[in-house]
């Protein structure tokens, strides 16, 4: 720092952005707020603080210092967040491991983040069990014990979570150290390749978590995070930190209920036992849940739920409207910590016609502050924001993956020109709303025009009998490429591949999409092809179909 | 950096907390929205932008360059947040000059300063012009012309601000640089000795933005600051950057409108006209506000005001609560950026009781996000959270002015033992809300027992022919110190000092209050001596009234 510039007294304390002071004011306001598990355990803020302070005495007593990585293995819980402040705040590195990957994925990430220190669930001991022989820098198996009977395994755990905290002091100086620091770290997954690893430090998860929280409390009215709701989970804790909202939620001070796995029936109990009232998912999640027996009974009325991971279809937020659901769309992905923009409706324009409240809902939406946001071209030059003009999303925040853990090209890549390369594609409205169209790798070009696979996937979710919808283009000689949609049918529906076809033509009829963007071949499947966090996989739905159907899309 | 803790993509941006940072949201979600001067200069957003980059320009090639310091002598003007935004994204420093200062303190801290420019609004060019041979490094004056007709004066003035901005060009790049580099600097007058400068950087004022937002954002209903607001200052924008509040305005893209000079019947012509939802004043203003016959006419239901620079009483709560405004106390200090803490409800904590509500709002509130405020004993042990026991407010937040300029002593006392000094004594209640009871220079110590002079003055000001109450100590022999309360009358009020004193006794009789805090004397004044910023000068006070009143108020 040039000192001409700025005088710091010596005494004056220059306060870092260290995740451990996301807890003086939660403390200070709310301190017998609750936090609920699986609606059976219940602690406060401060017995929560106390049992931050145990695990980091326990994680030290079995070798943790500044600058080691703790693997956690389990279903969203209060254990998870006290991990996402413990950890972290003694100076290790938080490793969330996906669950959903492959036992071989999983040896290969807790590997390659070369976590010492590992803690799972007794859900998960055949998975660690069958690959204990592989995990060459885990030195200490932590049991998160749960089970109800003790399977047979032959993992060396050194402690269990609960006799650990027990047995542990509720005194513990975490100290302070550059915010810099690595706080966290967890695996994306591609259709392609080995998982890649992104970090973030204190700093950016400070920032992320104080600037989310400004933007989710913002609005005049709808589509708020704010102090009076009620927070429950529905993204995994091991996803990009269930999107940075249970560190939200607890600088909010609000009620957090952590819902253990995920089974319909348990989510919609607790939603109404405990009075939930912001969550966010996957549309599939929600899709699922809506279809829940047991929702059919629970009012909704005062829930908020953002959609990410994908693209909120029209006909799911349409849904979720008519059950007084206030739905709305986020965008970001793990590389991005994650949260980067919010279909948030602007104050003194909320519509009142249906149609057009999912149209805005659905959108990906306004940047978060801070975000700096552009859509450019293969050169870097910005397109225009006429709501037509397409191009890809690159980004600067202050809570962007520096590359991806030791892997080098992938992160020049990323970072290409300066600008965090998303490889998404999207337009920007007038009104300033983002709008993605497209993958970069699931474009489709058709007739030398651009087709939004999105956009068509979204029209075809209308239909009152389609579940589930991909359109992926298939090589074509005359025209390029032509899209093809494939198709679940909801359980009792009975429609034909014709009817869906001629549902999208009358939407190119009317002039809302180009004919080149009516998918001239439909096909009814059983199901789509998915990756380990629920997206569709349309890297592996183009190889499936792409033998059978190129060539007989052609008008 | 250590590389093994966090590895950065050499092509990855590490952003820096930046004010020009602070502009792509507002420009991205509302390029058009309205900043209103006085009601008669109407520009959008984009054209403020514009303006900012022309103001650089100017600025550039009046030798402004990194590091030089520009000084502002203007009213709350569009101007003013032009320069608020400019000049420290040039890498400037923007001076804010207290205009209410004597012409030699004036001098003096343009002259501490170093400023190498000096914009001037035409009222003040009578200050300036008797200044001129004192002002050594001030090389360039530009004028704010606002004139009516052109005073004689001999300042050899080198543009016009309008001028200026016309002949320049909208195009600069602001360019990035350190986060730590100084953006503004000004200077707060105590009671005793020479203003003392204090100054913030560019990651101190992007924090105290963001975090600002994200509390003023986050209760469920009342006493927010959200997208749909219409904002109006009526702090000076040389006062602690308005209290941070224009900046916090800009960043959640709403409607600005900034008076000039402040005269009530402007203030409440502004507020109706232009919709005016949300501003924030001295206790006095608001005061003088209500007492305004244009106000008894104007709707103020929808009007959000915090109150700062001193306790709001609950008399003026009362007041304006009967006016349907939703006020609520804000605690800072010159030396903290300023926000600190806010008076705002807790969720689900509504009272439904008039007189729980002006305690609530009254209180200095609830600690915003990242303060650590403690309360602490010579020793800096900390107090108990009873709501009774007091201690002096000392703090750390990423916002704090790293030292007085220049004044390495006084900087040294000021972070004493790593934490901020306030010298206010509080106290903070099982709820959290803290509650100041005193300067630490103005703490009466009577009988052995600390006496509040702010709960005093404030019980006092409940009577309903007060108009202003100040209590101070009086050296007593037998007592140590006695308080003493000096009284203004409202205009027409007939009240009697012995009233007064059964009105406070009633309070002692009823066991609010200790026998110690009732006044023995209570003086019926003319007026009050007030400092430059309107805060009690008690240090006058005491020094005027000791000589006549000591000894006498032993009972």
């Amino acid at each position: 720092m040039d000192h001409d510039m700025f005088e710091s007294s010596a005494a004056a304390y220059a306060y870092p952005l260290l995740i451990k002071h996301l807890l003086h004011t939660p403390l200070a306001h709310a301190p017998d707020q609750e936090i609920v598990y699986r609606g059976e355990t219940r602690l406060t803020y401060r017995a929560m603080r106390e049992r931050i302070a145990r695990l980091a005495n326990g994680l030290t007593r079995h070798g943790a210092v500044m600058g080691s990585t703790v693997a956690v293995m389990d279903w969203d819980s209060h254990r998870y967040l006290e991990c996402y402040f413990a950890i972290p705040m003694m100076g290790a590195v938080l490793q969330t491991v996906n669950v959903r990957l492959s036992p071989a994925e999983i040896a290969y990430t807790i590997n390659h983040a070369g976590a010492q220190i590992l803690l799972v669930h007794s859900d998960f001991l055949p998975v660690i069990d069958a690959i204990r022989d592989q995990l060459d820098t885990v030195q200490t198996f932590i049991l998160i014990d749960e089970s109800t009977e003790a399977g047979a395994h032959a993992i060396p755990f050194a402690d269990e979570y609960e006799g650990m905290l027990a047995a542990s002091e509720t005194g513990y100086d975490f100290p302070d150290f550059d915010e810099n620091t690595r706080a966290t770290t967890f695996y994306t997954t591609g259709t392609t390749g080995l998982p890649k690893g992104v970090y973030f430090s204190h700093r950016q998860l400070v920032l992320h978590t104080i600037t989310g929280m400004a933007a989710l409390a913002s609005p005049a009215s709808g589509q708020r995070f704010h102090r009076g709701d009620v927070y429950m989970p529905i993204t995994p804790m091991f996803h990009v930190h269930a999107w940075g909202m249970p560190y939200i939620a607890t600088l909010l001070g609000v009620k957090q209920v952590y819902p253990g796995r995920y089974v319909p029936e348990r989510l919609m109990k607790l939603v109404r036992d405990e009075g939930v009232t912001f969550s966010h998912c996957v549309g599939t999640i929600l899709h699922m849940l809506l279809e829940c027996e047991d929702a059919k009974a629970v009012d909704l009325s005062r829930w908020k739920v953002v959609i990410g991971g994908g693209a909120l279809p029209h006909g799911l937020a349409r849904a979720a409207l008519d059950r007084g659901i206030d739905i709305f769309a986020g965008y970001g992905m793990s590389e991005t910590c994650p949260l980067l923009s919010l279909a948030q409706i602007k104050p003194g324009e909320e519509p009142l016609d249906i149609d057009e409240q999912v149209r805005v809902r659905c959108k990906t939406g306004l940047p978060l502050p801070l975000v700096d946001l552009r859509i450019v071209d293969d050169e870097g030059r910005d397109a225009a924001h006429d709501g037509r003009a397409s191009g890809e999303i690159v980004v600067r925040t202050p809570w962007l993956t520096q590359g991806y853990w030791k892997n080098a090209e992938a992160s020049a890549q990323l970072w290409d020109g300066g600008y965090l390369h998303t490889q998404d594609i999207g337009s920007i409205d007038p009104q300033g709303y983002l709008q993605i169209t497209d993958r970069l790798k699931d474009v489709i070009k058709s007739g030398g025009e651009w087709v939004s696979s999105l956009e068509i996937e979204s029209l075809i979710s209308l239909h009152p009998g389609v579940s589930e919808v991909a359109v992926i283009g298939i090589k074509d000689e005359k025209w390029g490429e032509r899209p093809v949609a494939l198709v679940v049918l909801k359980a009792q529906a009975s429609v034909s591949e014709d009817e869906i076809r001629h549902h999208v033509m009358a939407f190119s009829e009317s002039g809302k999409i180009s004919k080149y963007a009516v998918p001239r071949i439909v096909k009814i499947v059983d199901s789509l092809d998915k990756t380990s966090v629920g997206k569709l996989n349309k890297k592996r739905l183009r190889e499936a179909f792409a033998a059978s159907l190129e060539g007989k899309a052609t008008a």
